[in-house]
C-alpha cells in the first residue's frame, strides 16, 4: 500500500499542501445572494461581453484561474498545473481557458465534484513531488447547463421544486508546498454509486448515497468522528439530497450534527426561488474559494470537510434508459 | 520546485511504477487491422450483444478494466484508482464502466490523449504514494463519436480524404509499485496548444503542434536526443498530422529518424479506407496496451515515448466559430 493511504479510499497528507489564494466569479443572481460579500467579481450580466454563454464561461475560468495566482502574489508561468473540469461538453471551458495560459493542463470530469477532485488531485501533485504551484479549478454557467442538459433556455421551462439551480460561477485555488494559511490535510476519493434513481431534475437524490459512502469511509478511514470538524459541507446536494443524507447517515450509525450543510444551500436564499438550491460545478467552488476559504482564514472554521457531489449521467444516457451513476470527492481543509 | 520535477513540464519517476498487465478489445474492423494478433477480445459486431452503442462502450471499458486485473493477477478489489477517461459528452462510458467496479474513480478528458494522460497520472499516484495498484484505461467507440461529433451514423456521410476515423476500443494498463516487466519513467504533461485551425474533420493538423510542443519540451527536459528510444509514437495524429509534426520538428531543429510511428496509422492498413487513419482515445489505448506492450515484454522495443495527442474543442465549439485547441501528453515506458 502506498505510504501515505489510510483506510480503503483516504490519503493523509504527510506536508500538507497550503492554499496561498482562492478567487472567484459569479453571474448576477448569485451576486444577490447571501454570500454575496465573498465573491471577488460579480458579472452585471450572464454574457459578461461575450458573445455566447460558451464564451462567458471559458471566459470566468480564466479570469479565477489568473485572479487565483496574482491574489497569491505568484506568476501564472511560475505554476505548474492547472487542474480543471467543467459541465459542458468535453469539457471545453476548461480547454479554453487553459489554452490562455499555456501552463501545463490536465482535464478532470466529476460533474458538480470537480472542485474537489481538483483540490484533491492538486494536493497529491505537491505532495507527491511533481509540482510546487498548481491551479485547482472548476466552473459552470446556468445557461451552458441547461441548454446542454435540459432545454432550450428560450423555453422557459418550468422546473420540478426539487431541482436544482445551476450556478453561473467559477472558482480557482492556488496550492502551494510553502507558504502560510490553510492547509488540504487529507482526501478522500469516491466510488461511483447509483441505487437507480432515474428522474435527472432530482439529481440530489442520485447523489446522497454516493456521498454518504464516501462520508462513511472518510470517517472510518481516519477514524474520526464528524465532531472533529467546524463544518461538514456537500457541494451541492441541495435541500432533497441534505435531508436524504442525513437519513442515510443516521441509518448507518453516523448521525450528523449541526456542522452539516451543502453549498448549494448557502448559496442561494430561499426567497431566490431556485427551488431545492444551487449545483454546477461553480457552486462549490465559489463557496469554497470564497466564503468558506475566508472564515478559515479569519478563524472562524479551523477544520472543514467538503465533499463534492457529482451526477455523471449525461443526457445521452439518461434518454437510453440508464440509471444515474454519482460519486463524492472529499478534501478536508484545515488551519494547522 | 518539486524534487521529481524535470525541466518545464516533465516528471521523472524516482521508482517508476511497473506495468503489470495490458488489456484489450476492439471491434470488426479493428480486428482485421494488422495488428489483430495483438488484441485479447475482438468483438463480431459493433453492439456485442448490448442495446446501444453507448452501452456498448461502457461494457468494452469495464471488460478491459477487468481483464487487465485479472492478467495482472490481482483481484479488482485490491485495485486502488481508475483512472480513465472516454470522448462521450460527460465521459459516461468510463464513469457507468466504474460504476460496475466499485474502486475509487477518476475522471479525466483530454480527447485522443486520455491513455497517456491515464498512464501519467496513474504512476503519479503510485510514485507518490497514494496506491500501489491502479488502473489506467481510455475507450472510444466508432459509431459513438460518430454521431456525438458528426452526423447521424444512419446518414452514410462521405468522409474527407484527410479525416481519420475513429477506433472502436478500449485499453487498460494495470500499473502496480512492485512486480517485473515495463516501467513508465517519466511523464511530460501538456499544454493547450491551438494554431487556429477550424475544420474538424483535420484534426491531426490541429494536434500536430500541440504535439511538436510536448515532444520538444520532452528532450530539452530530459536532456536527450530522439535516438535515446527504439520508438518515439504519437497517439494519433493519421498520415497529415504526423507528415506535419516531421515538418515542425525539422524546423525547430529536433528532426525525427525512422523511429517516429503514429498508433492511427499502425492500427489500420491503408486498405480498409479509413482515410488518414485511426483516431479516438481507444486508438493508443489498444496499441499501447497490445502491440506496444508486448514488443516491450518480448524484447522488441527496449525505450518507448508515447504522445498522446487529444483535440479539445466540441461541436458546440466549432459551431460558435472557435478554433481547434489540442494538446499532448507523453508518457515513457522502459525496460529497465
Amino acid at each position: 500500500m502506498g505510504s501515505k493511504r489510510v483506510g480503503n479510499q483516504s490519503i493523509v497528507f504527510q506536508n500538507p499542501p497550503f492554499i496561498l489564494a482562492g478567487y472567484n466569479i459569479v453571474g448576477p443572481k448569485e451576486g444577490e445572494g447571501p454570500l454575496k460579500a465573498s465573491y471577488d467579481q460579480i458579472m452585471n450580466d450572464t454574457y459578461n461581453g461575450e458573445k455566447s454563454w460558451e464564451k462567458t464561461e471559458a471566459k470566468m475560468l480564466e479570469t479565477v484561474l489568473r485572479g487565483a495566482a496574482d491574489k497569491a502574489k505568484v506568476t501564472v508561468d511560475s505554476v505548474e498545473f492547472i487542474l480543471a473540469g467543467d459541465l459542458l461538453n468535453q469539457i471545453i471551458s476548461s480547454s479554453f481557458a487553459a489554452r490562455q495560459l499555456g501552463i501545463p493542463f490536465v482535464g478532470l470530469y466529476g460533474a458538480c465534484s470537480t472542485m474537489a477532485l481538483s483540490t484533491a488531485l492538486g494536493a497529491m501533485f505537491i505532495e507527491g513531488g511533481f509540482a510546487s504551484q498548481v491551479l485547482c479549478a472548476a466552473s459552470s454557467h446556468h445557461d451552458t447547463a441547461e441548454r446542454q442538459y435540459r432545454m432550450p433556455t428560450e423555453q422557459g421551462n418550468q422546473r420540478a421544486m426539487y431541482a436544482q439551480w445551476t450556478v453561473t460561477g467559477a472558482g480557482a485555488l492556488l496550492l502551494a508546498d510553502s507558504g502560510t494559511g490553510p492547509r488540504v490535510t487529507s482526501a478522500t476519493l469516491g466510488r461511483v454509486i447509483d441505487l437507480g434513481t432515474t428522474d435527472t431534475n432530482n439529481m440530489g437524490a442520485a447523489m446522497a448515497p454516493a456521498v454518504a459512502d464516501t462520508i462513511l469511509n472518510h470517517f472510518q478511514d481516519l477514524n474520526r468522528e464528524p465532531d472533529y470538524y467546524d463544518l461538514i459541507v456537500t457541494g451541492d446536494l441541495g435541500t432533497v439530497g441534505l435531508q436524504l443524507l442525513k437519513e442515510i447517515l443516521k441509518k448507518s450509525n453516523l448521525p450528523m450534527g449541526k456542522n452539516l450543510s451543502d453549498c448549494g444551500i448557502m448559496v442561494f436564499s430561499p426567497k431566490q426561488d431556485t427551488h431545492a438550491g444551487g449545483s454546477g460545478c461553480g457552486c462549490s467552488a465559489v463557496v469554497l474559494s470564497g466564503h468558506i476559504l475566508n472564515q478559515i482564514n479569519s478563524g472562524e472554521l479551523k477544520k472543514v470537510l467538503l465533499i463534492g457531489s457529482g451526477s455523471l449521467h449525461s443526457p445521452t444516457s439518461a434518454l437510453q434508459g440508464e440509471t444515474i451513476p454519482a460519486i463524492g470527492h472529499a478534501v478536508t481543509i484545515e488551519m494547522i
